[in-house]
């Protein structure tokens, strides 16, 4: 069967986006290019996203004022992070079409909620306990064994909110620490590679999928995503069909990026997700025709899909930081390198600044070790 | 020799950018990816590049005032249209540097400076004479003969300001229309197809330039580009040369395109130019790493020039008037497609409202007839 056609958001529509950063930035501008107008929402004034949208509302996530008017001025909004208040989301809910959707988010918002998600769209995870007390801790180490990773559940990013337990002493202190949030207790799964994939799904369900990925990070931010992965072909086949499986099973509209460990035997396990463009899928942008910002927006906007084919192999590198700051210089001499920045004053240390994609040959990237696939990016 | 670097516009820079149309959008945006805020300068309120600029001034261009707090707002400014006031650029370059620079405008601005300049670059021109009245005209023509185009001087495009004179009774009518402008009159050149080719030149005189297209017109707008025009080698090669000589002598900073016809026995000749982004350059936004609104933006910026390579041959269509807006529809569904829409609320007839650009592999358009090579876009 072939999905019907959604009506898509007519020409000069506004879209309106929760949030400010360069995940927004760059919906924006492909908004933009699509022939759209964007109107941000985010509590930042001079936000990256707002330096290049039409209308910006600098208001903090539980104004309902501002949410009402913002809703009245849009026809459609989404947001460039899975972190938004319920309470917003409610409030604009009853007045304007919200993609991906409530699902997308309850779900992401929860590491308990994700994990049993995962399993029911058919993606294996590796074991997992909700962890409420220390007592909850005990018992999961012991069935979980060590070393593990205690987590909060909610509003976790690059690391943050999370503890590595290598041996029983350490179980307490990141308990305290990371207590009296609701927490998850992991297992330290020994992977090979981290794989991510991302697929985007329409109005009317129609899904695409790019390229698997694999990913490596540094001081918990990721540095590098090699596109395509270097997997078996089975393997890679498999990380595709685990992200289009969760795509349908949430009833998205958008792109959500799932993240995998690659294990010894070839086997995959889910690890964590993101209903929105993902920062390992920056590199679609310059080596796809149609990057996933674009294919979000088009998703939001009812559009069909476009084309996911990858004309390029590709590395991209987060420039962050300071150090991500002085490699500018060198990066906007390189002829084989697109750099998109993000707009933000400050180089703080750890704050991602842009990104660099570095386009390869097709099918190039299998051949090369790392350092000559990032050749000084 | 190789040129020295000039010192860039740091990350996060403000340029000014003096008109607010769709050229000055695409500007903005690959001024964005680069890190560059904007601030658009333009007598239309929520012009297209109003929508997705940090920053606007929506004032006539001889509003002093206006321009002084514009220049002091910016570290550098360039504009979108060759018509800028010069009375506008004289308020501005005292204060701030102002790029391409006040010599490619006072060409650019006087078809008879162009033709003049033209020469001296060593680029052939077809004959051509100044005419101030009807007596002029008569010997203008008694010299060139019949058919001619009797232009304005000034202010001309997409065919505006001109008429082709077909017989000697065309004169007289046409003169008095156009007049009392200064006008020129030039030789009709029987050419076999209009060619044009777009160069970039940097603050330290570093030179690059795109392949050489084939344009098609239709009511007096460009209607095609055809990417790269199916010319013979020696042809390819000079158009390149002669956009280059362009740069070079007009010491230009940014780019240039030379609008050129070619003659039956494979000879080219100058005929206009527009120191800025050009409409039959739009196809280098997807099929070069560098685009031309980022080539422009990196000379303005003093950022060394990006690659020009054409990873795949292209077909540029103007979306104009209610005809272009009926083609979404079926643009936004092609795979081969990359569509670019201005942000425009009114689709009126002759308006340009988007490009699209559709990619064909490297190699396979000069096998093409146009009717192939359009596919349907």
């Amino acid at each position: 069967m072939t999905p019907s056609e959604p009506t898509p958001l007519p020409l000069g529509a506004t879209i309106g986006i929760l949030g400010g950063g360069q995940l927004g930035r760059m919906s924006v501008m492909a908004a933009a290019r699509l022939g759209y107008a964007c109107h941000v929402f985010a509590p930042e004034a001079d936000s990256p996203a707002m330096q290049v949208s039409a209308a910006a509302t600098v208001a903090a996530y539980d104004d309902l004022p501002a949410l009402h008017r913002f809703a009245a001025s849009v026809d459609v909004v989404t947001y460039e992070f899975e972190n938004v208040p319920a309470a917003t989301m409610a409030a604009l809910e009853g007045r304007i079409p919200c993609r991906p959707g409530p699902r997308a988010l309850a779900i992401c918002q929860d590491r308990l909620a994700e994990k049993r998600f995962l399993a029911e769209a058919g993606v294996p995870v590796g074991p997992w306990r909700a962890v409420h007390s220390p007592e909850e801790l005990t018992a999961a180490l012991a069935e979980i064994g060590l070393p593990a990773v205690l987590k909060t559940t909610r509003l976790g990013y690059d690391g943050r909110g999370q503890a590595v337990l290598r041996q029983p002493e350490d179980a307490l202190p990141a308990y305290e620490r990371l207590s009296p949030k609701p927490l998850i207790l992991e297992a330290y799964i020994p992977f090979v590679a981290e794989i991510s994939a991302i697929a985007a799904r329409g109005v009317n369900g129609a899904l695409a999928c790019y390229d698997a990925v694999e990913n490596q990070h540094r001081h918990h931010i990721l540095d590098l995503s090699f596109a395509p992965a270097r997997l078996p072909e089975a393997a890679a086949l498999e990380a595709r069909n685990n992200v289009t499986r969760v795509a349908t099973a949430m009833e998205l509209v958008g792109v959500v990026a799932l993240e995998m460990f690659l294990l010894s035997d070839g086997s995959l396990l889910g690890n964590e997700m993101a209903p929105r463009p993902h920062n390992s899928g920056h590199w679609t942008m310059d080596a796809c025709l149609c990057g996933q910002f674009e294919q979000h927006i088009r998703a939001v906007a009812g559009l069909p899909l476009g084309p996911v084919t990858r004309h390029a192999d590709a590395v991209m590198r987060n420039l962050v930081g300071p150090e991500g700051l002085a490699a500018w210089p060198s990066l906007v001499s390189r002829d084989d390198v697109v750099a998109h920045w993000y707009g933000k004053a400050e180089a703080r240390p750890g704050r991602k600044l842009g990104h660099a994609n570095r386009l390869l040959p097709l099918g190039s990237l299998a051949g090369l070790d790392d350092v000559t696939a990032c050749d000084g990016i």
